[in-house]
């Protein structure tokens, strides 16, 4: 991986541009994978890194009706790159988000709280009460995952690595609405089975690490469940007993936000990303823990958000 | 395991009872799966053998409506036990099927072919031309497969076993309709990919086998196909990838006939198993290849069914 600041010429701003001055870019776990080589999707080099941020409009082209400057804009697609002070755009390329949510909230929506939503409704119909369960739950989906199902009236397991600080994981995902938080290890336990005398086995898990755990996962999945994989943080496969699958009917699938805005129209991702605007006016979803990095400061951002148990998620400024 | 043969006494035949005479019953591998106990559904012990067969009426109760002396009836479900000589069931136990179908072919309809037919129909919208791609292509499932597929004008990529006579079950899979058979061995050199230019990667994988051989099955199904495991003759479990669940969009799940019947009517089993005597009719669905073998000699017959490669069923005869 080769990175490097580098001063780019600005294209002029005609027809439907939009120049646009980035205000936070976070860096992702598919940041750097896409940097790596290791992603589906993979941008023509050089490139600009970063897939998600949100910006100010500065000025736009004579047939922009739907932005004006000063308006906060966050990309619709991956690969554009926003790890920079400014960039033209296409009014295409920006949906509008309101001005009085977080500036973290902003520069943080349009990948993991997307995945958590979509995630959550549309594998298997879920109802206020249903559980749901899922590993990594520190990452930015898996707070995410927590607030969503908190306002949706779902229960969550929240299965972390056990580290030394476990006990202030626990109370933070407690107070983003967890329901309950078990280590890997108490998931194995044979005693993790009488939390399923207060509630429903889950029909929902969430994996974003694969091998042990998920088979972890699918052995608390109640029948009929769906496992959605969205990330292979132990770079391991998931692997499912063929009775699992036969006797007990469970479903394995994926889910990748690219793909699911290739199957839908912008119009969808907009409302995804208005519904998603109102739970965080309603306070009912909040950023992941951030650390704000200037833009200058990249490489300690990019080195820090690799390191294992990272707890918060590096934000570039600019 | 524990068989031998036995003589019980017939409970008399009052208001919906149906007393039968078994003509013949096939020993299928979930049958052996059951007396080891490795099944999803055990029958209290002590139980009869054998979970589907083809019968001649010999007296019905007084409220029976639906059936008469000399009409051939076969079992709505598992777990009854078929190989015996007489037997005493509900007439909801049973569904008539038409006495101008081979013996045979009613002997091993209401479980294989029924699989078949709902795996091909039921997990993607396949239209003519489209592709299917299977393993253990000579199972009884296997062999229903490939002419039900045929049928329907669907392609199938038939995958076996290596085997000193592999050139004659290439032709015997070939008549039945197959159009492509491939070794394991074949299914992984490179050369193989030649097949994908004359006809659509496959939507939709059936796997009997598990292990390697899934794995492989997986590696040449179609960004957002399905593979439906419904066996594991191999002992090993299914393994997926994460980048294949998250960036191909595979689906993986599982599919048991007894499952199915508890999700629909017993009017909808009624339907398919009608669908599939019409084909029977129509020349396009033969039983697999069988060997008979009188009931008394049940032990020949088990063994002969454990054995590995085996190229026929065993079919036992009262």
């Amino acid at each position: 991986m080769s990175e490097r600041l580098k001063n780019l010429e600005l294209t002029a701003v005609e027809g439907s541009d939009v120049h646009v001055r980035m205000l936070a870019a976070p860096v992702n776990p598919a940041d750097i994978n896409m940097i790596q080589g290791n992603y589906g999707l993979l941008p023509k080099l050089p490139a600009v890194g970063g897939n998600e941020g949100v910006g100010q409009v500065v000025a736009v082209g004579n047939s922009v009706s739907g932005l004006k400057p000063g308006d906060w804009v966050i990309l619709t697609s991956a690969g554009l790159g926003t790890w920079r002070t400014e960039a033209v755009f296409s009014e295409e390329a920006l949906i509008q988000v309101p001005k009085d949510i977080p500036l973290q909230s902003a520069a943080t929506l349009s990948v993991n709280p997307c995945t958590a939503y979509r995630m959550l409704m549309d594998f298997e119909q879920l109802q206020p009460g249903d559980s749901v369960i899922q590993n990594a739950s520190n990452s930015g989906v898996g707070q995410a995952v927590i607030q969503i199902a908190s306002a949706l009236r779902l229960k969550t397991i929240n299965v972390v690595r056990d580290r030394p600080d476990i006990q202030k994981l626990r109370n933070k995902l407690k107070d983003l609405g967890a329901d309950y938080v078990l280590t890997e290890e108490e998931l194995r336990m044979p005693e993790t089975k009488a939390i399923f005398k207060d509630l429903p086995l889950p029909r929902l898990a969430l994996n974003c690490v694969g091998g042990k755990s998920s088979t972890e996962l699918l052995r608390h999945l109640a029948p009929g469940g769906t496992m959605v994989t969205y990330g292979g943080m132990a770079k391991q496969p998931v692997t499912a007993s063929v009775s699992l699958l036969i006797f007990k009917d469970v479903k394995l699938r994926g889910f990748w936000l690219s793909q699911w805005k290739n199957n839908h129209s912008p119009d969808e991702f907009k409302e995804l990303i208005l519904t998603l605007c109102n739970l965080i006016r309603q306070g009912q979803l909040t950023a992941p823990t951030c650390s704000e990095v200037p833009l200058q400061d990249y490489q300690l951002a990019l080195e820090a958000s690799m390191k294992p148990f990272v707890s918060s998620k590096q934000i570039l400024t600019m």
